[in-house]
């Protein structure tokens, strides 16, 4: 039986994860948690009986309360709850599914209560590596990718020496604007940018694929998780997505990681690592599959990724502050607020602005994301 | 130190076996062997110094004799020879490179005397596949396939459950025919023939590859080596050859093994198995590929796939026979003495005459050959 708990259940990920737990028979969910969603939530524990429910805020926690109260679920809310959440005993693994920095603390706190990790949330290691990865090897926790990105390589070096990788090669979508030029990007709107070509995602996550920096965090994380130089990682253009990613080793050979786009396929291989498990889902079908194709990014049109190379040289809290500004600056785009190019000059700017601190602690990093927040806010208030 | 003894030194296999051990410091050279092309036997005996080399006939064995003298090489000829090699003391892997049903008795001589084998000989396994792979397991001996494609196949599966595959996916260049009609295939020549998009192999096996029978071997090889049904196997043509092989996993991942066209990579991987040694050959740059296609093998007019499928379903002798015929076949060929499509022809009429036999001992799968070649000479020779 593999007992496992979900830190932002009632999302993308989250819900995902949940019809993996449907389809097999012996996963025990023992804890759920959303931010607002207190319906969804509901619904997950009457549908899964967890021993624990987390949500942000009190007013929410009572909603839950007040909605479940027929039930045995514990209901928890705040940073507390969340630390409730991930160190929950009896749980072999907390899948970490919510976004943004929140997800730091719960996963440090369940690395140290030697819970393996199924990583969804990409600020984790990008603005913390330097200290989960340690701490994971530390306590002997397993850190398992649910990005399709990285599940994919995780894959391709399954049973290999991570000392013979020569080349992490990222595949990206290229976004909607694929093949636009800076001058026809001025102008796209909101609506152009949600488009994405093969996944269906939310909608911080559609921008981020849109600008490349969603590219750009996932290279930085890759880094981290393969224990691997930034300079060692190239992102490929393969606008079907058929293949997520490809690792080269240093015999030449090229090991990939090819399907249908479905995230159900990495959260089930992070839940049952090191075994494949049988799932339901759609076959890639090469009676019909004709070709796959291949683009250099265009990263002088494209900046997030040469932006989030850049954080990643200049390390320490530079990489905080990369993503901080860009969750900004999206917030601002969505909001209708800045245009699409914007978003890189509000990172770069925020970028140029900030002083990079070394090994930050967590609370160092909290305060460069709330310095880049105060930087854009006064810059960039219209 | 590996120690390796190389069974056809002088083939195209042996000699990249043969660079494969100067690019590395610590394989010692054990033995050589050739049919008759002694003046290159004489170079490797020299370079490498093995206690052993075999030649096939007495007469060769005396030319060779003379030729090395003052060496302290000895040189032995025949089956016996051959056997010697195969059992050689010290040597931890037999390198099968040579072509044809003579590798089947050393291959299983090797593997009574607990060598691992690095096998590049096809018909070891297509005609014995059940005596060797009970043997070797018995043994506990390892079957290290050399061939692109099942190296591809056991890159794809290393660190995997065999029991997890759902699906091989055998990928074929198509050969220089692709596309054509049986019409247009009535009157190719033999030139026409030689002729292959991507590799630089012998003439034998690039007249397989455009009949497809190469591939359809493969198959049946595949079938033996990973323990899958015949019917778990699916040829996927893709003609630049970039994707050397895949496996479908029954959660619907598909891992994929991509290389430029360099058989050094197989064969070292094979020698040093379980790890990954640094190789100089080219990388495959992502930067100037622009896309990878597939089809659909045109089994109709490529008959060769079908037929193969068929001789691996009724099993038995059938495949030896499948073999021996198109072996014959692909010899008329290249004589100008019937046709391309003949060689379908040949193979089909050899199979229909055949009784099946079951599990059959080496004695009766040779047996098997020799009536098959029988029966096409007189059927067959004009």
């Amino acid at each position: 039986m593999k007992k496992i708990a979900i830190l932002g259940s009632t999302g993308s990920i989250g819900t995902q994860t949940l019809e993996v737990v449907r389809e097999n028979t012996d996963i025990e969910v023992l804890a759920v948690s959303a931010r607002s969603n207190i319906r969804k939530l509901e619904e997950q524990v009457r549908e899964f009986s967890p021993k624990l429910a987390a949500v942000w805020d009190e007013n929410h926690a009572c909603e839950l309360k007040r909605a479940i109260s027929d039930t045995n679920t514990k209901v928890v809310y705040g940073m507390d709850g969340l630390l409730e959440l991930a160190s929950i005993s009896e749980a072999d693994m907390i899948v970490t599914a919510v976004v943004g920095m929140i997800g730091i603390l719960p996963t440090i706190e369940a690395v140290k209560a030697g819970k393996d990790i199924a990583l969804a949330n990409k600020e984790t290691l990008v603005t913390a590596g330097h200290i989960i990865i340690p701490l994971a090897r530390k306590h002997k926790v397993q850190i398992l990718p649910v990005d399709s990105e990285h599940s994919a390589i995780f894959q391709c070096i399954n049973g290999e020496d991570k000392k013979t990788i020569e080349k992490l090669l990222i595949t990206a979508s290229g976004g909607p604007f694929r093949g636009k030029k800076t001058e026809e990007l001025k102008n796209v709107c909101v609506e152009d940018a949600l488009r994405h070509p093969t996944w269906s995602m939310g909608n911080k996550i559609t921008i981020d694929s849109a600008t490349l920096v969603n590219k750009g965090l996932e290279v930085m994380e890759a880094s981290w998780l393969f224990d691997v130089d930034i300079d060692q990682i190239q992102v490929v253009v393969q606008p079907s997505s058929t293949i997520h990613s490809m690792v080269q080793f240093q015999d030449g050979a090229v090991m990939a990681q090819l399907g249908t786009p479905d995230m159900k396929i990495p959260i089930q291989y992070a839940i049952y690592y090191p075994n494949r498990r049988y799932a339901s889902g759609r076959r890639l079908d090469f009676t019909t599959l004709t070709q796959i194709d291949f683009e250099v990014p265009d990263t002088g049109t494209f900046r997030g990724l040469p932006l989030a190379f850049r954080a990643a040289k200049e390390g320490g809290s530079m990489p905080t502050v990369f993503n901080a500004a860009n969750e900004r600056a999206v917030a601002m785009f969505l909001g209708h607020r800045v245009g699409f190019l914007d978003i890189y000059n509000i990172i770069e700017g925020a970028m140029d602005h900030h002083q990079v601190l070394d090994n930050p602690t967590v609370d160092e990093i909290l305060s460069a994301e709330a310095e880049t927040y105060d930087w854009i806010e006064s810059r960039w208030s219209i």
